[in-house]
Protein backbone atom coordinates (compact mmCIF):
# COMPACT_ATOMS: atom_id res chain seq x y z
CA UNK A 1 0.00 0.00 0.00
CA UNK A 2 3.25 2.01 -0.08
CA UNK A 3 2.21 3.96 -3.47
CA UNK A 4 -0.94 5.04 -2.10
CA UNK A 5 -1.30 8.92 -3.27
CA UNK A 6 -3.56 11.39 -0.73
CA UNK A 7 -7.11 11.21 -0.99
CA UNK A 8 -8.70 14.17 -2.20
CA UNK A 9 -9.85 16.73 0.25
CA UNK A 10 -11.75 19.87 0.18
CA UNK A 11 -10.33 21.76 3.15
CA UNK A 12 -11.96 25.05 2.79
CA UNK A 13 -14.60 23.99 1.94
CA UNK A 14 -17.25 25.39 4.87
CA UNK A 15 -18.34 22.38 6.74
CA UNK A 16 -21.98 20.94 6.33
CA UNK A 17 -24.53 21.96 8.42
CA UNK A 18 -26.74 18.45 8.41
CA UNK A 19 -30.67 19.61 9.16
CA UNK A 20 -33.44 17.91 10.54
CA UNK A 21 -34.62 16.91 7.89
CA UNK A 22 -31.07 14.68 6.76
CA UNK A 23 -31.33 13.50 9.91
CA UNK A 24 -34.62 11.78 9.60
CA UNK A 25 -33.96 10.25 6.67
CA UNK A 26 -30.42 8.98 7.99
CA UNK A 27 -32.06 7.58 10.82
CA UNK A 28 -34.60 6.06 8.26
CA UNK A 29 -31.40 4.76 6.71
CA UNK A 30 -30.30 2.74 9.91
CA UNK A 31 -33.90 1.60 10.65
CA UNK A 32 -33.97 -0.03 7.28
CA UNK A 33 -30.30 -1.46 6.95
CA UNK A 34 -30.89 -5.24 7.06
CA UNK A 35 -29.16 -8.41 7.34
CA UNK A 36 -29.95 -9.26 3.77
CA UNK A 37 -30.12 -13.34 3.03
CA UNK A 38 -32.57 -13.38 -0.12
CA UNK A 39 -31.05 -11.60 -3.28
CA UNK A 40 -32.38 -10.97 -6.74
CA UNK A 41 -30.60 -12.11 -9.22
CA UNK A 42 -29.91 -9.05 -10.91
CA UNK A 43 -26.04 -7.45 -10.73
CA UNK A 44 -24.96 -4.39 -9.60
CA UNK A 45 -22.72 -2.16 -11.67
CA UNK A 46 -18.73 -2.04 -10.79
CA UNK A 47 -19.03 0.90 -10.54
CA UNK A 48 -21.55 1.13 -7.73
CA UNK A 49 -19.58 -1.66 -6.19
CA UNK A 50 -16.13 0.10 -6.30
CA UNK A 51 -17.79 3.31 -5.03
CA UNK A 52 -19.12 1.46 -1.77
CA UNK A 53 -15.61 0.23 -1.38
CA UNK A 54 -14.59 3.98 -1.92
CA UNK A 55 -17.11 5.22 1.04
CA UNK A 56 -15.95 2.05 3.36
CA UNK A 57 -12.74 3.43 2.99
CA UNK A 58 -13.28 6.95 4.49
CA UNK A 59 -14.23 4.51 8.17
CA UNK A 60 -12.59 5.16 11.06
CA UNK A 61 -9.55 3.41 11.30
CA UNK A 62 -7.12 3.30 14.63
CA UNK A 63 -4.31 5.30 13.94
CA UNK A 64 -5.50 6.52 10.27
CA UNK A 65 -4.35 2.62 9.78
CA UNK A 66 -7.24 1.58 7.33
CA UNK A 67 -6.29 -2.05 8.06
CA UNK A 68 -9.28 -3.21 5.70
CA UNK A 69 -8.50 -5.40 2.56
CA UNK A 70 -11.45 -6.53 0.43
CA UNK A 71 -11.90 -9.51 -2.15
CA UNK A 72 -14.32 -9.95 -4.59
CA UNK A 73 -14.48 -14.22 -5.11
CA UNK A 74 -16.07 -14.40 -8.28
CA UNK A 75 -14.49 -17.93 -9.11
CA UNK A 76 -17.23 -20.60 -8.72
CA UNK A 77 -15.12 -23.30 -7.32
CA UNK A 78 -13.60 -20.74 -4.41
CA UNK A 79 -17.24 -20.18 -4.39
CA UNK A 80 -18.37 -23.71 -4.13
CA UNK A 81 -15.63 -24.19 -1.12
CA UNK A 82 -17.33 -21.02 1.22
CA UNK A 83 -20.68 -23.08 0.63
CA UNK A 84 -19.36 -25.75 1.46
CA UNK A 85 -17.03 -24.50 4.69
CA UNK A 86 -20.79 -21.97 5.64
CA UNK A 87 -22.97 -25.43 5.08
CA UNK A 88 -20.45 -27.90 7.53
CA UNK A 89 -20.27 -25.50 10.35
CA UNK A 90 -24.51 -24.42 10.29
CA UNK A 91 -25.15 -28.04 10.60
CA UNK A 92 -22.68 -28.17 13.38
CA UNK A 93 -24.25 -25.01 15.12
CA UNK A 94 -27.69 -26.87 14.07
CA UNK A 95 -26.44 -29.93 16.69
CA UNK A 96 -26.00 -27.09 19.68
CA UNK A 97 -29.79 -26.46 19.73
CA UNK A 98 -32.50 -28.80 20.86
CA UNK A 99 -36.09 -29.23 20.64
CA UNK A 100 -38.29 -26.37 19.46
CA UNK A 101 -35.26 -23.95 19.18
CA UNK A 102 -33.44 -26.76 16.68
CA UNK A 103 -36.73 -26.77 14.68
CA UNK A 104 -36.91 -22.81 14.43
CA UNK A 105 -33.23 -22.68 13.88
CA UNK A 106 -33.48 -25.41 10.77
CA UNK A 107 -36.12 -23.21 9.05
CA UNK A 108 -33.69 -19.83 9.14
CA UNK A 109 -32.07 -18.64 5.85
CA UNK A 110 -29.21 -17.49 7.48
CA UNK A 111 -27.17 -16.92 4.33
CA UNK A 112 -27.43 -15.86 0.57
CA UNK A 113 -24.80 -17.46 -0.48
CA UNK A 114 -26.39 -18.94 -3.15
CA UNK A 115 -28.39 -16.72 -4.73
CA UNK A 116 -26.55 -13.38 -4.33
CA UNK A 117 -24.43 -12.18 -7.01
CA UNK A 118 -21.51 -10.70 -5.46
CA UNK A 119 -19.77 -12.41 -2.52
CA UNK A 120 -16.85 -10.01 -0.98
CA UNK A 121 -14.60 -10.88 1.78
CA UNK A 122 -12.83 -8.58 4.09
CA UNK A 123 -9.84 -8.69 6.38
CA UNK A 124 -7.92 -6.19 8.25
CA UNK A 125 -4.09 -6.60 7.94
CA UNK A 126 -2.93 -7.74 11.73
CA UNK A 127 0.00 -5.15 12.50
CA UNK A 128 -0.46 -2.73 9.72
CA UNK A 129 2.43 -1.03 8.98
CA UNK A 130 0.64 2.78 7.60
CA UNK A 131 -0.77 4.41 11.11
CA UNK A 132 3.02 3.63 12.76
CA UNK A 133 1.12 1.28 15.77
CA UNK A 134 -0.27 4.27 16.60
CA UNK A 135 -3.22 3.80 19.29
CA UNK A 136 -2.86 0.11 18.98
CA UNK A 137 -0.15 -0.85 21.31
CA UNK A 138 -2.54 -1.48 24.27
CA UNK A 139 -5.77 -2.47 22.34
CA UNK A 140 -4.51 -4.42 19.36
CA UNK A 141 -7.67 -5.33 18.73
CA UNK A 142 -8.58 -1.69 17.59
CA UNK A 143 -7.42 -3.22 14.27
CA UNK A 144 -9.94 -5.52 13.40
CA UNK A 145 -12.52 -3.03 14.88
CA UNK A 146 -11.46 -0.60 12.07
CA UNK A 147 -11.92 -2.95 9.22
CA UNK A 148 -15.82 -3.91 11.28
CA UNK A 149 -16.40 -0.03 11.05
CA UNK A 150 -15.70 -0.23 7.18
CA UNK A 151 -18.09 -3.61 6.81
CA UNK A 152 -20.57 -1.16 8.57
CA UNK A 153 -20.02 1.64 5.96
CA UNK A 154 -19.94 -0.20 2.96
CA UNK A 155 -23.61 -1.37 4.62
CA UNK A 156 -24.82 1.59 5.44
CA UNK A 157 -24.01 2.91 1.60
CA UNK A 158 -24.79 0.10 0.14
CA UNK A 159 -28.98 0.36 1.74
CA UNK A 160 -28.77 4.33 0.51
CA UNK A 161 -28.51 2.63 -3.19
CA UNK A 162 -31.39 -0.32 -2.67
CA UNK A 163 -28.61 -2.88 -2.27
CA UNK A 164 -28.27 -5.33 0.03
CA UNK A 165 -25.80 -7.33 2.40
CA UNK A 166 -25.96 -10.21 4.82
CA UNK A 167 -22.44 -10.85 6.79
CA UNK A 168 -22.09 -14.42 6.82
CA UNK A 169 -20.18 -15.42 10.00
CA UNK A 170 -21.09 -18.72 9.94
CA UNK A 171 -17.82 -20.33 9.23
CA UNK A 172 -14.34 -21.49 9.85
CA UNK A 173 -12.32 -18.56 9.37
CA UNK A 174 -9.07 -20.61 8.68
CA UNK A 175 -10.42 -22.93 5.96
CA UNK A 176 -11.83 -19.63 4.77
CA UNK A 177 -8.45 -17.40 4.77
CA UNK A 178 -6.89 -20.30 2.51
CA UNK A 179 -9.36 -20.63 0.39
CA UNK A 180 -8.93 -17.23 -0.79
CA UNK A 181 -5.10 -17.43 -0.92
CA UNK A 182 -4.81 -14.22 0.71
CA UNK A 183 -1.27 -12.74 2.62
CA UNK A 184 -0.78 -14.98 5.16
CA UNK A 185 -1.15 -11.45 8.12
CA UNK A 186 -4.36 -11.10 6.89
CA UNK A 187 -7.17 -12.07 9.44
CA UNK A 188 -10.94 -12.90 8.38
CA UNK A 189 -13.02 -10.22 9.45
CA UNK A 190 -16.30 -11.22 7.85
CA UNK A 191 -17.63 -12.66 4.13
CA UNK A 192 -20.48 -10.32 2.56
CA UNK A 193 -23.54 -11.52 0.11
CA UNK A 194 -24.63 -8.34 -2.03
CA UNK A 195 -27.41 -7.98 -4.40
CA UNK A 196 -30.68 -6.43 -4.83
CA UNK A 197 -32.75 -7.55 -1.80
CA UNK A 198 -35.63 -9.67 -3.05
CA UNK A 199 -37.71 -7.05 -0.39
CA UNK A 200 -37.16 -4.26 2.04
CA UNK A 201 -38.36 -4.70 6.08
CA UNK A 202 -37.77 -2.33 8.60
CA UNK A 203 -37.77 -5.85 11.22
CA UNK A 204 -34.83 -7.96 11.11
CA UNK A 205 -35.45 -11.44 9.44
CA UNK A 206 -34.54 -13.10 13.18
CA UNK A 207 -37.30 -11.29 14.83
CA UNK A 208 -39.83 -11.78 11.86
CA UNK A 209 -38.93 -15.57 11.79
CA UNK A 210 -39.15 -15.77 15.88
CA UNK A 211 -35.61 -16.53 16.89
CA UNK A 212 -34.77 -13.27 18.86
CA UNK A 213 -36.64 -9.81 19.96
CA UNK A 214 -34.70 -6.88 19.66
CA UNK A 215 -34.46 -5.14 22.81
CA UNK A 216 -35.03 -1.29 23.38
CA UNK A 217 -33.59 -0.95 27.13
CA UNK A 218 -30.22 -2.31 25.40
CA UNK A 219 -29.43 1.51 24.58
CA UNK A 220 -29.88 1.75 28.39
CA UNK A 221 -26.36 3.02 30.18
CA UNK A 222 -25.11 2.78 33.56
CA UNK A 223 -23.82 6.11 35.25
CA UNK A 224 -20.36 5.51 37.25
CA UNK B 1 -31.87 -7.38 29.75
CA UNK B 2 -34.71 -10.19 30.05
CA UNK B 3 -37.57 -6.94 30.85
CA UNK B 4 -37.10 -5.81 26.91
CA UNK B 5 -40.12 -4.85 25.16
CA UNK B 6 -39.91 -5.02 21.21
CA UNK B 7 -39.00 -2.22 19.61
CA UNK B 8 -41.51 0.16 17.89
CA UNK B 9 -41.38 -0.61 13.98
CA UNK B 10 -43.24 0.29 11.29
CA UNK B 11 -44.04 -2.55 9.39
CA UNK B 12 -46.45 -2.04 6.30
CA UNK B 13 -45.46 1.47 6.09
CA UNK B 14 -43.58 1.07 1.91
CA UNK B 15 -39.84 1.31 2.19
CA UNK B 16 -38.07 4.46 1.90
CA UNK B 17 -36.25 5.54 -1.14
CA UNK B 18 -33.07 7.15 -0.78
CA UNK B 19 -32.28 9.80 -3.74
CA UNK B 20 -29.21 11.06 -5.17
CA UNK B 21 -29.40 13.97 -3.16
CA UNK B 22 -29.42 12.13 0.57
CA UNK B 23 -26.93 9.89 -0.53
CA UNK B 24 -24.66 13.14 -1.25
CA UNK B 25 -25.37 14.33 2.09
CA UNK B 26 -25.02 10.75 3.33
CA UNK B 27 -21.21 11.05 1.86
CA UNK B 28 -20.58 14.07 3.58
CA UNK B 29 -21.48 12.98 6.56
CA UNK B 30 -19.01 9.92 5.99
CA UNK B 31 -15.93 12.91 4.94
CA UNK B 32 -16.66 15.14 7.67
CA UNK B 33 -17.18 12.76 10.70
CA UNK B 34 -13.90 13.13 12.76
CA UNK B 35 -12.35 11.41 15.42
CA UNK B 36 -12.33 14.57 17.39
CA UNK B 37 -9.83 16.06 20.36
CA UNK B 38 -10.64 19.44 20.89
CA UNK B 39 -13.43 20.28 22.28
CA UNK B 40 -15.83 23.15 22.88
CA UNK B 41 -17.05 23.12 27.01
CA UNK B 42 -21.08 23.29 26.26
CA UNK B 43 -22.91 20.36 27.23
CA UNK B 44 -24.79 18.24 24.78
CA UNK B 45 -28.76 17.91 25.59
CA UNK B 46 -28.80 14.37 27.71
CA UNK B 47 -32.47 13.80 25.31
CA UNK B 48 -29.65 14.03 22.59
CA UNK B 49 -27.19 11.63 23.83
CA UNK B 50 -29.76 9.48 24.48
CA UNK B 51 -31.11 9.69 21.57
CA UNK B 52 -27.71 8.36 19.77
CA UNK B 53 -27.92 5.67 22.11
CA UNK B 54 -31.22 4.85 20.74
CA UNK B 55 -30.03 4.67 17.51
CA UNK B 56 -26.38 3.05 17.91
CA UNK B 57 -28.72 0.22 19.17
CA UNK B 58 -29.86 0.07 15.84
CA UNK B 59 -26.66 -1.26 14.57
CA UNK B 60 -26.06 -4.53 13.42
CA UNK B 61 -25.45 -7.51 15.75
CA UNK B 62 -24.14 -10.90 15.56
CA UNK B 63 -27.77 -12.91 16.07
CA UNK B 64 -29.53 -9.92 16.68
CA UNK B 65 -27.14 -10.38 20.35
CA UNK B 66 -27.52 -6.30 20.88
CA UNK B 67 -23.93 -6.77 22.93
CA UNK B 68 -23.35 -3.32 23.46
CA UNK B 69 -23.46 -1.51 27.02
CA UNK B 70 -23.06 1.77 27.17
CA UNK B 71 -21.27 3.40 30.64
CA UNK B 72 -21.77 7.38 31.30
CA UNK B 73 -18.14 8.44 33.06
CA UNK B 74 -19.20 11.38 35.31
CA UNK B 75 -17.56 10.96 38.68
CA UNK B 76 -14.64 13.45 38.91
CA UNK B 77 -12.23 10.79 40.82
CA UNK B 78 -13.43 7.87 38.44
CA UNK B 79 -12.33 10.84 35.07
CA UNK B 80 -9.23 11.48 37.06
CA UNK B 81 -8.32 7.47 36.48
CA UNK B 82 -9.31 7.52 32.94
CA UNK B 83 -7.00 10.33 32.29
CA UNK B 84 -3.95 8.83 34.30
CA UNK B 85 -3.97 5.44 32.75
CA UNK B 86 -4.27 7.78 29.36
CA UNK B 87 -1.44 9.30 30.34
CA UNK B 88 0.49 6.57 31.30
CA UNK B 89 -0.35 3.89 28.40
CA UNK B 90 0.66 7.48 26.03
CA UNK B 91 3.72 8.12 28.05
CA UNK B 92 4.92 4.27 27.45
CA UNK B 93 3.99 4.91 23.58
CA UNK B 94 5.74 7.32 23.18
CA UNK B 95 8.71 5.19 24.44
CA UNK B 96 8.14 3.30 21.64
CA UNK B 97 9.46 6.10 18.67
CA UNK B 98 12.38 7.85 17.92
CA UNK B 99 13.85 10.63 16.34
CA UNK B 100 11.48 12.77 14.32
CA UNK B 101 8.75 10.01 14.94
CA UNK B 102 9.13 10.60 18.62
CA UNK B 103 8.80 14.17 18.47
CA UNK B 104 5.54 14.35 16.16
CA UNK B 105 3.78 11.64 17.83
CA UNK B 106 4.95 14.79 21.10
CA UNK B 107 3.20 17.13 19.60
CA UNK B 108 -0.02 15.23 18.78
CA UNK B 109 -3.19 16.08 20.91
CA UNK B 110 -4.44 12.11 21.22
CA UNK B 111 -7.50 12.48 23.20
CA UNK B 112 -10.05 15.32 24.25
CA UNK B 113 -10.34 13.88 28.11
CA UNK B 114 -9.73 17.12 29.71
CA UNK B 115 -12.29 19.30 27.59
CA UNK B 116 -14.73 16.78 26.54
CA UNK B 117 -18.02 17.49 28.38
CA UNK B 118 -19.29 14.00 28.38
CA UNK B 119 -17.06 10.91 28.77
CA UNK B 120 -18.42 7.58 27.99
CA UNK B 121 -17.46 3.77 28.01
CA UNK B 122 -18.34 1.10 26.01
CA UNK B 123 -18.46 -2.58 26.40
CA UNK B 124 -19.34 -5.70 25.07
CA UNK B 125 -21.51 -8.70 26.95
CA UNK B 126 -18.87 -11.22 25.88
CA UNK B 127 -20.90 -14.10 25.73
CA UNK B 128 -24.05 -12.98 25.53
CA UNK B 129 -27.54 -14.61 25.76
CA UNK B 130 -29.52 -12.73 23.68
CA UNK B 131 -28.82 -14.60 20.03
CA UNK B 132 -28.56 -17.87 22.13
CA UNK B 133 -25.22 -18.04 20.51
CA UNK B 134 -26.76 -18.35 16.67
CA UNK B 135 -23.57 -16.63 14.31
CA UNK B 136 -20.78 -16.44 16.66
CA UNK B 137 -19.99 -20.31 16.98
CA UNK B 138 -17.23 -19.93 14.73
CA UNK B 139 -16.27 -16.39 15.33
CA UNK B 140 -16.72 -15.33 18.73
CA UNK B 141 -15.07 -11.97 17.71
CA UNK B 142 -18.28 -10.75 16.13
CA UNK B 143 -19.70 -9.84 19.43
CA UNK B 144 -17.24 -7.19 19.85
CA UNK B 145 -17.52 -6.23 16.00
CA UNK B 146 -20.94 -5.84 16.75
CA UNK B 147 -20.02 -2.95 19.44
CA UNK B 148 -17.37 -1.33 17.32
CA UNK B 149 -20.47 -1.10 14.44
CA UNK B 150 -22.72 0.30 17.49
CA UNK B 151 -19.83 2.99 18.31
CA UNK B 152 -19.67 3.99 14.31
CA UNK B 153 -23.32 4.27 14.28
CA UNK B 154 -22.90 6.60 17.43
CA UNK B 155 -20.18 8.51 16.15
CA UNK B 156 -22.12 9.44 12.94
CA UNK B 157 -25.39 10.26 14.44
CA UNK B 158 -23.27 12.58 16.66
CA UNK B 159 -22.10 14.07 13.54
CA UNK B 160 -25.45 14.23 11.87
CA UNK B 161 -26.05 16.86 15.00
CA UNK B 162 -22.88 18.45 14.71
CA UNK B 163 -21.72 16.59 17.71
CA UNK B 164 -17.85 15.38 17.92
CA UNK B 165 -17.18 12.36 18.79
CA UNK B 166 -13.31 10.49 20.10
CA UNK B 167 -12.53 7.53 20.10
CA UNK B 168 -9.43 6.72 22.81
CA UNK B 169 -7.92 3.35 22.84
CA UNK B 170 -4.55 4.27 24.53
CA UNK B 171 -5.68 2.97 27.81
CA UNK B 172 -5.24 -0.30 29.81
CA UNK B 173 -8.06 -1.82 29.14
CA UNK B 174 -8.23 -4.21 32.65
CA UNK B 175 -7.76 -1.24 34.44
CA UNK B 176 -10.30 0.94 32.93
CA UNK B 177 -12.78 -1.76 33.55
CA UNK B 178 -11.89 -2.57 37.12
CA UNK B 179 -11.85 1.58 37.73
CA UNK B 180 -15.69 1.80 35.88
CA UNK B 181 -16.98 -1.03 38.24
CA UNK B 182 -19.00 -3.20 35.37
CA UNK B 183 -19.71 -6.36 35.48
CA UNK B 184 -16.57 -9.18 35.40
CA UNK B 185 -18.32 -10.27 32.12
CA UNK B 186 -17.85 -7.36 30.27
CA UNK B 187 -15.44 -6.73 27.96
CA UNK B 188 -13.85 -3.16 27.24
CA UNK B 189 -14.04 -1.66 23.65
CA UNK B 190 -13.42 1.70 23.62
CA UNK B 191 -14.01 5.17 25.54
CA UNK B 192 -15.51 8.06 24.02
CA UNK B 193 -14.95 11.84 24.31
CA UNK B 194 -18.05 13.67 23.27
CA UNK B 195 -19.18 17.00 22.72
CA UNK B 196 -19.17 20.10 20.62
CA UNK B 197 -15.61 20.29 18.40
CA UNK B 198 -13.91 23.41 18.39
CA UNK B 199 -13.57 23.52 14.78
CA UNK B 200 -15.05 20.80 12.16
CA UNK B 201 -12.39 19.70 9.58
CA UNK B 202 -12.74 17.25 6.15
CA UNK B 203 -9.25 15.83 6.80
CA UNK B 204 -8.33 13.98 9.82
CA UNK B 205 -6.24 15.77 12.63
CA UNK B 206 -3.45 12.59 12.01
CA UNK B 207 -3.14 13.77 8.77
CA UNK B 208 -3.05 17.26 8.81
CA UNK B 209 -0.40 17.31 11.72
CA UNK B 210 1.92 15.08 9.71
CA UNK B 211 1.53 11.88 11.27
CA UNK B 212 -0.05 9.08 8.79
CA UNK B 213 -1.74 10.12 5.15
CA UNK B 214 -5.03 8.36 4.47
CA UNK B 215 -4.36 5.97 0.87
CA UNK B 216 -7.01 5.60 -1.74
CA UNK B 217 -5.68 2.77 -2.52
CA UNK B 218 -6.93 0.79 0.49
CA UNK B 219 -10.03 0.49 -1.51
CA UNK B 220 -8.22 -1.60 -4.06
CA UNK B 221 -10.14 -5.01 -3.77
CA UNK B 222 -8.15 -8.35 -4.68
CA UNK B 223 -10.10 -10.84 -6.84
CA UNK B 224 -10.25 -14.75 -6.51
Amino acid sequence: MSDGRQQETREGEPPPHFDAAFRARFEDLLRWRRDVRRFRPELVAQDTLDHFLALANLAPSVGLSQPWRFVWVDDPARRGAVRANFAACNAKALESFDGERAQTYARLKLAGLDEAPHHLALFAVGAPSQGHGLGRATMPETVPYSAAMAAHTLWLAARGHGVGVGWVSILDPDALTQCLDVPTDWLFIGYFCIGYPSADHDRPELERHGWERRRVDAAAALRR
